[in-house]
């Protein structure tokens, strides 16, 4: 399908986790069978925002939430004009991934990526468990600052007990089932 | 046409001028017609921006060059995906503009939306003028602080010339000749 043309309805996939628990790698994943699948698709990662939306921004909770609000507010823009949006955002408190919920409404999948704390700082993608143990990094989510988990997430994901693709397939499988991507065998009855 | 389904090609409209030059009076008279025509529109307006983009961002040469960058990115995540995206901003810096403009590319239709000051400080919509004239706000557009003409751009509008629909009416004549919109006798041609 032509670029900025499409026919289909708009989501919001938002993966909220700690750091190093896997969203980027997941969400990259679903990024590429999503642009199979749907006509226009968008990301909005943590480093895009910070840069196009959220310079200045620290780590406090009020400006931990206005960033996931503003990332909200861009992401409903998108999903109501028909784009798959997919959000990666620590996101650590549950009012405000809630108030995006609300205002983003039945098309917004909440995608928990759940992994223990030791893991994910074991796996230390970025060296920065290693800063915030040593207090280099005085609030870093799961360490020195809270992290709330969703209670009702569409879909939660163990990445300490799972490969990737697993976890990708199971997100695009509650697409499906949710009746935002075709399942193969729509697609073949339907062409 | 069904919300979140369009065919159409997207496009920002950018109405730049002073406070009081008329910038949303003649963009909700095109938003009416662009309803009516296009798929998808949205507005993203100084009141919007402000709350959901730009919340603790000043009147400093670098806040207002923020805000309109900030105001350009979501313009052209809508733009790519189809979407007829209004944007009233006094955007007073020629810099971030031409920012803007390059990042959207041709989809970018730039509106001077142009009174004299007289005329704009005499019509005084929001009382701002007279705050500005008396010191009472230190930085406003036009008074204590530049605004820069375009030197380019796609429209001019002389609203102390024209009425508001007539200004219209010759940015839906652009969109029409710039292909966004069909004329009416393309459409009937194609019905």
């Amino acid at each position: 399908m032509e670029s900025g043309t499409k026919l289909e309805r708009g989501f919001t996939l938002w993966f909220t986790g700690l750091s190093g628990a896997g969203k980027t790698t997941v969400s990259e994943i679903v990024e590429k069978e999503l642009r199979k699948r749907h006509g226009s698709v968008e990301v909005l990662d943590g480093d895009i925002v910070r840069t196009n939306l959220s310079k200045g921004l620290g780590f406090s909770r009020e400006d931990r939430d206005t960033n996931v609000l503003r990332i909200g507010f861009v992401a409903k823009l998108l999903t109501r004009n028909g784009v798959a949006v997919i959000v990666s955002a620590i996101s650590p408190y549950k009012e405000a991934r809630d108030m995006v919920r609300q205002d983003i409404g039945d098309d917004f999948i909440e995608v928990f990526v759940d992994a223990p704390l030791e893991v994910c700082a074991e796996r230390d993608v970025k060296g920065l468990y290693k800063k915030a143990l040593s207090g280099e990094i005085p609030t870093f989510t799961g360490v020195s600052d809270p992290y709330e988990p969703p209670a009702a997430p569409e879909l939660a994901l163990r990445t300490d007990e799972e490969e990737p693709e697993e976890s990708a397939r199971r997100v695009i499988s509650k697409l499906e089932e949710l009746g935002y991507l075709q399942t193969a065998e729509e697609y073949y009855r339907a062409s």
